[in-house]
């Protein structure tokens, strides 16, 4: 398969402005798993294909990402993946288990670091530049495309939990117990995660995020320790590879999770948006980033979607009022659920759309 | 069996006295689940005897509730309980699952409200009072007993999800799409609980904590709306009912986990105590507490507990420094693991009695 990289023109590129600080015509909306359980079309669509199938055929995982656009105005895309490719690249086994979530049979212990299989991860996810090539041809400029990857201490929580936990304290135990151990695992992964991106970008990514999504088992002195360096390293070291590859750089988003307690210092990584949770009141992280030069992305809570249309659209307006349209991405605070109503995505979209900025 | 309210004299009067703003000689100490899953002796006990058959038998629950003070100069013991003996009360089925969690077979339904049994809920859980009682006795006056209850809330989080749950999604539908009967239901169980917290102090109780261990799921919006009332209403009927009754008032405990971001409101509910979770920084809490009258308790990452001994001596150190000594009981900032290191107790109290204030 031949790659492509004479992309169709963009149209729509409000994320992209306001991700560089620059005013938009209307506020730029996407939604965090927007191609997902909750739409039946791809509901039918994993009763053909398991979940990893779709992630690695390149075919399948543009048409899922596909599916959210053909339904809403959004203003972008987002490549059909799992965070977890890492640790499926690393030679470790991940499935996905109905109901549950991923599970990981074989969790990582503090003495099988070395068995990881490095040096060939990022090629082998070279599935994912394709998917995310093809997408970059099918969208037809319609709204950028966003690529993403899992934070370094997300992805070790899962590695040593095994999957998903209420606590991640089995991970946690490592950071307390085995630092050194600790340090040389979130060094791979960054190494990995880094030149993850930049293939991402080279092959047609317009945008990425980086999801710490278990930022919030962790506290200020942990993080600081154990995820702030890898963070930057990540930001500095993408744009760096890029600029030896003759490549435009690309807006970096960091979303961490339940990070409200170290949200100042994440907006001295190199990343231009900070995404935030439903916790975090908009005035709360507006007035701690004043000073900071970061756009914002959020903070619906995803079970809003679940109120009457008029409450939903009611909260959104208030959001927005509360955000304040300067550097403002709109978005849930989190996945939406496999439940959400999509009429309210609508609700969502039309309501942010249709709000004078 | 006759209710013998004639106790011995408290020789170990710490916590209250920190609890009340008066200074104490030493740093009080305690540890949530301090009377569980890490002690070998109550795995043995365990191996004997069901969750909720120690629960509900006096002699066992002192038992379990007496382990931890012979193994630790702790400054409180705190009933062996659990908070979903409430919705045992009201009817419902809840089964402890090994390694899994409490699991609710039936969970309730928004139009199941009318069939909880309320009004002999409290009468039907006397046995946790009657259990405070003995333990009272047995404790032979050496340190305070803690009374508990689950908040409305995370109760009610755990009735509808049937257990656990990563996003309590289900649950907060409810917020959203069935406010009416969510204030129904949280009023339900507000009543409850004041009526259950007054019957564990008329038993023997010196200090009671009410554990919103859910609030980390929600935000200030929704906090304020279906929690703030319910948690003053709390607080203010249980002292009148009290008074009613011509019984001494008892320290009350707030700990909202994951509840930053309503720390300052939840100051003015009338608990003396606050509980806060690693998450929170102490000069954080100090700062946005420092014009209010409240103990505050916690903080220790219940995984801090698997470092080293040094380490965790020097952590314990500068968690004590950053709190100060004036009006601060030492604890986790959540329940200790179930491999939580027996000696990682000892010298966390060790430290903390060695510390001078």
């Amino acid at each position: 398969m031949s790659l492509n990289k004479d992309f169709p023109l963009l149209k729509n590129d409000r994320i992209l402005k306001v991700a560089r600080g620059e005013k938009p015509d209307k506020l730029p909306v996407w939604v965090m798993r927007q191609a997902g359980r909750y739409l039946p079309e791809f509901q039918q669509y994993r009763k053909q294909h398991s979940f990893f199938e779709i992630c690695q055929n390149p075919e399948y995982a543009c048409e899922v990402t596909l599916m959210p656009l053909r339904r809403f105005e959004l203003d972008a895309a987002i490549i059909f993946s799992d965070i977890l490719v890492i640790p499926q690249a690393l030679g470790m086994k991940v499935e996905m288990h109905a109901g549950v979530g991923p599970v990981l049979p074989t969790p990582l212990t503090v003495d099988q670091i070395e068995t990881l299989t490095v040096n060939c991860a990022v090629k082998s996810l070279e599935y994912v530049g394709r998917a995310i090539n093809l997408t970059r041809h099918k969208l037809e400029g319609k709204v950028p495309l966003f690529g993403f990857s899992g934070a370094p201490w997300t992805l070790m929580g899962y590695m040593i939990e095994g999957g998903g936990s209420k606590t991640y304290s089995q991970a946690k135990k490592w950071l307390y117990a085995f630092p050194s151990q600790s340090h040389a695992l979130l060094k791979i992964l960054t190494e990995v995660i880094i030149d993850y991106l930049v293939m991402q970008i080279e092959y047609g990514a317009q945008i990425v995020q980086v999801f710490d999504s278990n930022a919030e088992y962790l506290n200020k002195d942990l993080y600081s320790k154990f995820c702030l360096p890898y963070l930057k390293k990540i930001s500095e070291d993408v744009r760096r590879k890029l600029k030896e590859k003759n490549i435009d750089p690309v807006p970096m988003v960091l979303f961490a999770k339940g990070g409200w307690y170290c949200l100042e210092e994440q907006a001295d990584l190199g990343y231009e948006v900070l995404g935030i949770d439903w916790t975090v009141e908009p005035k709360f992280a507006r007035n701690l980033l004043k000073d900071k030069k970061v756009t914002l992305q959020g903070n619906l809570d995803p079970t809003a979607l679940y109120s009457p249309g008029l409450e939903l659209k009611n909260s959104v307006e208030k959001m927005l009022e509360e955000f304040g349209s300067e550097r403002y991405i709109v978005n849930l605070g989190h996945g939406i659920y496999p439940d959400g109503p999509i009429e309210s995505v609508k609700i969502l979209v039309d309501t942010v759309h249709n709000f004078n900025i």
